[in-house]
């Protein structure tokens, strides 16, 4: 279902480089492996978790939510990227119009949203594992203050739906208040958590078929087991971009040609990022729309400083498309356009970036697609978490904590304390 | 009206280092004044340009725009990431609804725009100074097609606004069919045209005070004119960030606390991006939203590869704020946000991030602004356009060409005859 091409990288990474990191590849499997049980890797078992219950339980209420006008999902970083991620690429589906607070502290934009919102008929899930995340904190109780002047206790219960933790003050909360309640998994980590009710609950509000997205995660999930750095392409990419690294390559641009997207590229910055960047060390990612970016960033790329490469995520068909009319304007300049199909020209744009850059001095690994489906965005998903915890082991580094956060938190908790 | 502080990178860039720089900053500047007269340089006389006629027209024409349902800016790059930096910030004001198209070739977002806008009362604004970029020429045809069915001729005299060069199809079609016409002049470049009307129209629909925004870059044109560099901010800026490069920092983060000024970054982005990229050399620049980006970058930024520096743009006030309410949780962990003002907790997120940052290897440089208004954002806005010329000097590139973006667009050209 997917294809891979490592030809536009093979001026810059030899064979044998690739060879010699193959212990070191097979290693970090058989460690990842061989600790399936520990505390982080539960993503490894979400393709295969979802039981009869929690799946009835996640198309009850979202069937329920589904009536409503406007579904807000509360949450920051791992909490909503990933489901912002599928609701994004599948956007032409009919559903409540969905929207994401508690992303920042930004006044202007949590009242944007909540005048928006604040007279329709809403349904509210929070998302926060520890429950003490102070932006999603800061929306929640913003925005429940406007529903509790026009909502009962007992219409509250069904409104507001809380995904958290197996302890802590939320989940408090929810119990108490009685809220609708999903657990988080003490083994499933924010960045590595869309696959769980997380980010299943906001995909089924959308309407998009979360066994789709299981199953292609699952694909993937033996896709990516075998134990080989030739055969495994998951594997083969995570070297391949280690060896970009060390050669002086320390960007990484996730390259899309579908606007809808992008925030699939914002959820794999997180994994990449805070997965990878310790020690001092790893690839900064940063995601690109082409053609758009192409007339910001496209000169840079062609001739900056060639501190980068490219991964390219391309989807080879569109859901919809448009052939360019004829017009009755008398401009022949305009003509050779006519009948042009815009997926064509999108393909073409791909395929001349592809070849203006390659030819210059920038790898490219290019991931191509058929079609954006919910299979195939799961497979993606899956691929990639996989590629970075195996990427991270082969940088010496820790996938799956992120020790440097807290400098600021905990800075930002003594400013709190000051004025309390 | 701004504080520019440069205290956190002292660290990084000495006084030495700095003094060893003025004679090429001032030799930049003396370069760049003396050649004002040159085909590049408009920008530095569109903040006196604007004539009591154009002003005139621009007032005429948004004036009745502003009775419309909906405007449609179609244009890429240079041509609409100005207008969109200027719209997104003063968003709260009311207008028309503005979309942006033209900026891809992705049908599924062509097709979704159009979906939602067809049937309302449409304006629409092509910009292109060529008259041939491929993208705004697309989703023009594509949308007109639209228009012509419900439009007459002589009502889409009035509906479409033709912004464009003084040569071109794209002007003789405006003439033929009697569009309603701004010239962009041959001396203002894409990347520096948003102070022409290419910028100044779309700004007047959305009610935004163009006197102001021209005020505000008048007065930055007068502050950043000096010849030191110890006075003039915008050279020490410039140098600043020059001397960075050179120590390594590779990558500039333009950090913002305001949602609202993402697209800022992105029209920061292809000024600095576009101008600076040149024989393999060049700061790659990054915009990211903090506190949301903390989420998902924040791990990376404290302890990640070092070769970055932050630029941080922080507004002090915003324009609504909150306070958060008591609410009847019977929870005592949520009391302490309880009265918190919004905007104070994200300036304490932006003291805590740059505390965090600072006291580890991030060099920071710090322009801070009272409140975000027209005259601020015009200021803002030359402030980064002198301050990238005088960059681009320094790196000994030139600011005003793009000689790297010819090549996918000559093998775009082959495609297309191909399948002519």
């Amino acid at each position: 279902m997917l294809k891979i091409d490592f030809t536009f990288v093979k001026d810059y990474v030899s064979a044998k480089d690739l060879l010699l990191l193959e212990d070191k590849v097979l290693q970090a499997h058989d460690f990842l492996h061989a600790t399936e049980d520990s505390k982080f890797l539960g993503w490894l078992k979400l393709p295969f978790a979802l039981t009869d219950e929690i799946e009835a339980k996640i198309n009850f209420v979202a069937n329920f939510v589904r009536k409503a006008d406007v579904f807000v999902v509360i949450g920051v970083g791992g909490s909503y990227l990933g489901a912002k991620a599928f609701i994004e690429s599948f956007d032409f589906l009919k559903s409540p119009k969905i929207y994401f607070l508690g992303t920042n502290l930004d006044p202007t934009y949590i009242h944007k949203i909540i005048a928006e919102i604040k007279d329709k008929d809403i349904f509210v899930n929070i998302v926060s594992k520890s429950g003490t995340t102070l932006e999603p904190l800061v929306s929640f109780l913003l925005l429940y203050d406007f529903m509790r002047k026009r909502y009962t206790k007992e219409e509250l219960k069904e409104r507001i739906i809380v995904t958290t933790g197996k302890k802590g003050f939320l989940r408090d909360l929810a119990l108490k208040e009685g809220f609708v309640l999903f657990d988080i998994e003490e083994d499933v980590l924010g960045r590595y958590s869309v696959l769980s009710s997380v980010g299943l609950l906001p995909m089924a509000v959308k309407g998009i078929d979360i066994k789709e997205v299981l199953k292609g995660a699952r694909d993937a999930s033996l896709f990516c087991r075998k134990k080989s750095i030739e055969e495994n392409l998951c594997y083969k990419y995570a070297a391949l971009r280690n060896l970009l690294y060390k050669k002086g390559k320390f960007v990484e641009f996730f390259v899309f040609y579908k606007e809808c997207l992008i925030y699939f590229g914002k959820w794999l910055e997180q994994l990449f990022a805070e997965s990878q960047g310790k020690k001092f060390k790893g690839i900064l990612p940063v995601t690109t729309l082409f053609t758009t970016d192409l007339h910001s960033l496209g000169q840079y790329l062609q001739e900056g400083k060639q501190m980068f490469f490219e991964t390219v995520i391309f989807i080879k068909k569109s859901v919809v498309n448009f052939t360019i009319p004829k017009v009755d304007f008398d401009i022949s300049a305009f003509n050779y356009l006519e009948g042009k199909d815009v997926d064509v020209l999108n393909n073409y744009a791909y395929l001349s970036t592809l070849y203006a850059h390659s030819t210059s001095l920038v790898p490219n690994i290019v991931l191509s697609v058929e079609e954006l489906t919910p299979y195939t965005l799961g497979w993606l998903t899956f691929f990639f978490q996989k590629a970075c915890a195996i990427s991270c082991y082969l940088l010496d580094v820790n996938p799956f904590d992120q020790p440097g956060v807290e400098k600021y938190k905990k800075k930002m908790r003594s400013y709190l304390k000051q004025v309390e």
